[in-house]
């Protein structure tokens, strides 16, 4: 089985890398750039499990590893 | 216009950030994890424009900027 985990700053938390990143393409000349926010895509090759169970086992791998839940959000998809 | 760049390390390349992420979770006791591969997901705001002209632009700012496509790919998706 495989799982996507989205991790992103929080929304009322300072992003200085998307920052960094608008800051930079608009440099280059991307002008119409407003905004960027930046975070991580984690994959994960599971051995097969059921997908509820398997679910509740990658909310506290995101809890205590993945993401620092004071500052980011995290999103769980699974996959057949 | 909001966009979403998502950007993997290609199947191909080595993947040491995964590889740590993948280890830790087992030490943690996440037995049932197999591999992890970590990217990265850049959420832009952009002003408005025409969809396909915000492609072709974003798809400029992958290549130079935001991927290093000789060891990651990209892929674009566009919110309206």
């Amino acid at each position: 089985m495989k799982a996507v985990v989205t991790i992103r700053p929080r929304p009322s938390v300072l992003d200085p890398q998307g920052q960094a990143v608008a800051g930079a393409l608009r440099h280059l000349g991307f002008d119409e750039v407003e905004s960027a926010r930046q975070g991580k895509i984690i994959e994960l090759v599971l051995q097969d499990a059921d997908p509820d169970a398997a679910r509740a086992r990658l909310d506290r791998m995101c809890r205590e590893l993945l993401a620092n839940t004071v500052i980011e959000d995290y999103q769980i998809t699974l996959e057949p």
